[in-house]
């Protein structure tokens, strides 16, 4: 079963669509409680997570003890939970190849997410493990400028995070992408270029991203979307509880949408 | 002293371009011996290295083995040689906040390489270093449409690498651009649109670029250039003589450019 399938049948499952960020922000924990903590993140929401999302650098950020509570964290994940490491990668030729090997066989990620600018040559040592599943960034949730690019006018009439869409869904028969929660329009853009990609919408709570929106831009079905907290249930008094609000809110939208 | 100034500098006093890529291809050796192969290149090529540039994917490849080499490997590195650390990496907010803090304080690089594609805010954190370099990706040398979106022509009639070279020249008074070797023609156009900007080329050597064709598009003035080399020098039986080879290679470019 590759990964699609168990997000798929996980997502189903928990009828949630919930993906728990596990990502310990610099100061707020001494490195050797971050694999506790995340134990008992994980513990506590389970029963309602679709998925699981470490972000590497929260765990680079404090050297090789970071990394070693990453090791600990993703072997936490119970089986039957999809871990997709959010590396952000992209390099060509031998370098992805590396860092694809990193990803898969020493932090033992199910599924990544990777930059879509070094084009197919970056995601197909990726593509080599036909298990594992692969979000591309297209469109991003962000203030200064940060779309600058992302929302350019290409020559041909589209912007190029749509000329992302596209050319990312020609990679692979499934391709994931990557669509900030703020922008619901183009989270919209993106479903109408890509109706089976499976979209990553990380950027709700802290972020300010209205997951009602998000969801309703997106469509609502088993194994097509993620949608991914962060800081709303990783540091929540009871995060068992803000895992199960944050359901219940994208299951009402998902039935008004 | 920031790091142009030092790069400049560096590449003054040694009359060389060289960038020595320190990258263990997986396989080639155990991550026992990748410390000590490092040790001995950085001491056989430091009288001919403008800088070296660790690729983060070689080592992350091995693990945490692989990443204790890479420490070891930085902190080997003669005081007065730069080291880039080539990370590409590419995210916002906190976590391009975490990833500038492993970059610098972590691995201990002078500069990094990153990705444009989430715009200013994905490389403000890494601004906030002073002391610090940032190339950003621009133009990669690659096969297999590798470039379909950098080369996408935009509404306003540029194409999408020279777009980032403009944007990226905007974020910073001082920012560097990674333009492959193998694409002598955008190197050119880079120089013309950035001219003040640092150029890290990649891809001499092994990967087919024409070290010549690059320096003579780029220009050849100290600290505004480095060429890398990383298989053909870390692999050679005489890194030395494969420093000195390339180093006299680029001098005599540039006293034809």
């Amino acid at each position: 079963m590759n990964f699609y399938e168990r997000l798929t049948r996980r997502s189903r499952e928990t009828d949630s669509v919930v993906c728990v960020g596990l990502d310990p922000h610099f100061g707020r924990m001494p490195v050797a409680e971050i694999a506790a903590h995340n134990l008992r993140v994980i513990e506590a929401t389970a029963p309602y997570a679709a998925c699981y999302k470490p972000n590497f650098a929260f765990y680079e950020q404090y050297g090789i003890d970071g990394l070693r509570a990453l090791q600990e964290t993703v072997a936490a994940v119970p089986g039957d939970i999809p871990v997709l490491g959010d590396v952000k990668r992209g390099d060509i030729g031998s370098t992805a190849a590396a860092y694809a090997r990193a990803a898969y066989e020493v932090w033992g990620f199910d599924a990544v997410t990777l930059h879509p600018y070094m084009g197919l040559e970056s995601v197909r040592p990726f593509l080599e493990y036909p298990d594992k599943g692969i979000f591309i960034v297209c469109r991003t949730s962000a203030n200064e400028g940060a779309t600058d690019l992302q929302e350019s006018m290409l020559e041909s009439g589209i912007r190029l995070y749509e000329a992302v869409a596209n050319i990312a869904t020609t990679w692979s028969p499934i391709i994931g992408l990557v669509v900030g929660a703020t922008a619901p329009a183009e989270i919209a853009r993106v479903r109408a270029l890509a109706p089976d990609a499976p979209l990553l919408i990380p950027g709700v709570g802290a972020q300010g991203g209205d997951a009602g929106a998000a969801i309703r831009a997106a469509g609502h079905r088993p194994g097509s979307l993620l949608v991914s907290s962060s800081r709303g249930i990783y540091y929540a008094e009871d995060p068992a509880a803000a895992a199960i609000e944050l359901r219940d809110e994208l299951r009402r939208a998902s039935a008004r949408a």
